[in-house]
């Protein structure tokens, strides 16, 4: 099986690049073929026994799509995005790579007779938009209240029809907020998330801007290439019409991120913890989903963890050794 | 105030022009010109006082959108559009015209700083899929079943971020299905909704494809015009994020229809329809939704005729004299 990678440069890319090349499998097949792309080339891991193409791509490039394509991937996992905060900041740029760089990867795969790949799509909770309710169930509407939700919609749309016509054979994937990032904090005002964990497990301090009962939709990086590996082969007649999908997660409040902390590293690691309210990311995370009923992709087999510290002990094993 | 209307050459925007011609006034503001456009040359009613254009216009044609434009209409009515079936034969064509035609209109008011026009766009009941529920409401999940409909869902999608970034001021209307359009028979697989009732008033043999169990969605052309003289000053700070709205229209079955025509018309009338049951159509119908919940829309005022007898009223009055 040949995979390609759009956006490989990227955590989730990069993880499930390192995945496929330590398992040389991808959905329980045999992976001999991986081509990596990102805007700028990204790294490979160095134990991958098959054929193995880094290069540096941009889909809104005339032609770059039908190139990236050229050898007939069959499995095409597209998680390049301009991100939430960017998208909004630059109008632009953030239409150009979510909307026209997807449409134009769809269309490549569309002109070529007969060549119907696996095509993963990443998805997003900014499809959805407050009001909420407690929990969203599977055919909640899309209301996205930003650009970047928006263009994640309106792909989701596209991915729908250009595999109901038969021209590709989409999943779409509605990834939760991945915690615990490795790396450093970013500016992301959901970064905290992350930040309040990995911090303290590292023996730093750490700012948390918002109340203890602040609730959201969590899952571990592993789960998030889990979803894709398990994507990858699944049977999509069971799908329907619509391909997309909130993926499961584990729902739980700042309070139970902190508790979590305390069981696996103790009150010295949560002590690290500094309260500092700040009522920009408090309004702007307001506007986020707490909780999710998730049954179809359950049932179709999608997993994640089942409580907040089995993501800390998956940080533990992946990140910290 | 300045209209412009796109599409101008079809059933709707036909007869809006007549309306804004005859009364001088849309949403009840004076109307002192109004610029007409269609893939051809639209043509004009005779007895508008205010300054008038009329002109051949592809949005699909680099620079067009942006010298439809050029006088700054107060007003602009998008109800140009590949119909369904042919969007579902040509799928090019489709994308083309109803979405990046809606993205060329509306990025081009987008590029003229604080030009912040009202954009009434012309949405369908296409952008719902089933299953449905008996009556379907307000926040009804968009699930698509053909391309038209995915791209009338997109085209929601932008008009709600661009109004929410402040680009234009959007109200998006999704039309029920209209009865008794004038003229002739066509080849849409509604055709028939009409021609029951038409064919017999003019004292004609009409052929009846489906069961008179048959649920449908339904307003007069009057009531479409209505729609959008409604939106063209409706204030618009009461949508909030979400711009788009199902239209208030009467439910009703192929047997409520016929008995309207009976009361209206009389048993020679109903005795014009013959039944030949068509399996396809059948199929087809079977997709579309039957009723809705549109608290939203009639809340904000939006009208339209309370029982079948009136669609069929104003057939009489507004056609026939």
């Amino acid at each position: 099986m040949h995979v390609l990678i759009i956006g490989a440069a990227g955590m989730i890319g990069r993880k499930l690049a390192e995945r496929i090349a330590a398992t040389g499998a991808l959905g329980g097949k045999p992976v001999n073929a991986m081509t990596l792309a990102d805007i700028a080339e990204p790294q490979v891991a160095p134990d991958f026994s098959g054929t193995r193409t880094a290069l540096a791509a941009d889909l809104t490039d005339p032609g770059t799509a039908d190139s990236l394509i050229a050898d007939r991937p069959d499995v095409i996992v597209h998680v390049a995005a301009i991100v939430s905060g960017e998208a909004e900041a630059d109008f632009d740029k953030g239409y150009s790579i979510n909307l026209d760089g997807t449409r134009a990867l769809f269309d490549a795969i569309r002109a070529i007779d007969g060549y119907t790949p696996r095509v993963i799509y990443a998805s997003s909770l900014a499809v959805f938009g407050a009001p909420f309710p407690p929990k969203i169930p599977d055919d909640y509407h899309l209301t996205p209240l930003t650009s970047y939700g928006t263009q994640k919609a309106i792909g989701e749309l596209l991915l729908n029809d250009y595999s109901r016509r038969g021209f590709l054979d989409g999943v779409g994937i509605r990834f939760p907020t991945i915690c615990i990032r490795p790396g450093k904090p970013n500016k992301a005002a959901s970064s905290f998330y992350s930040g309040i964990l990995r911090e303290p497990l590292n023996g730093q301090e750490a700012v948390l801007p918002v109340g203890t009962d602040v609730r959201h939709w969590f899952a571990s990086p592993r789960s998030a290439v889990g979803y894709i590996d398990h994507a990858a082969t699944l049977d999509t007649t069971q799908l329907g019409a619509q391909r997309n999908m909130t993926m499961p997660g584990v729902s739980a409040t700042v309070g139970d991120q902190i508790e979590a902390l305390r069981a696996v590293a103790g009150n010295e690691a949560v002590a690290l913890i500094r309260h500092e309210p700040d009522p920009m990311v408090s309004a702007i995370i307001s506007g986020w989903p707490r909780d999710f009923v998730t049954a179809r992709a359950c049932d179709l087999g999608f997993r994640a963890e089942e409580n907040f510290r089995q993501i800390i002990e998956v940080y533990l094993e992946d990140e910290m050794g």
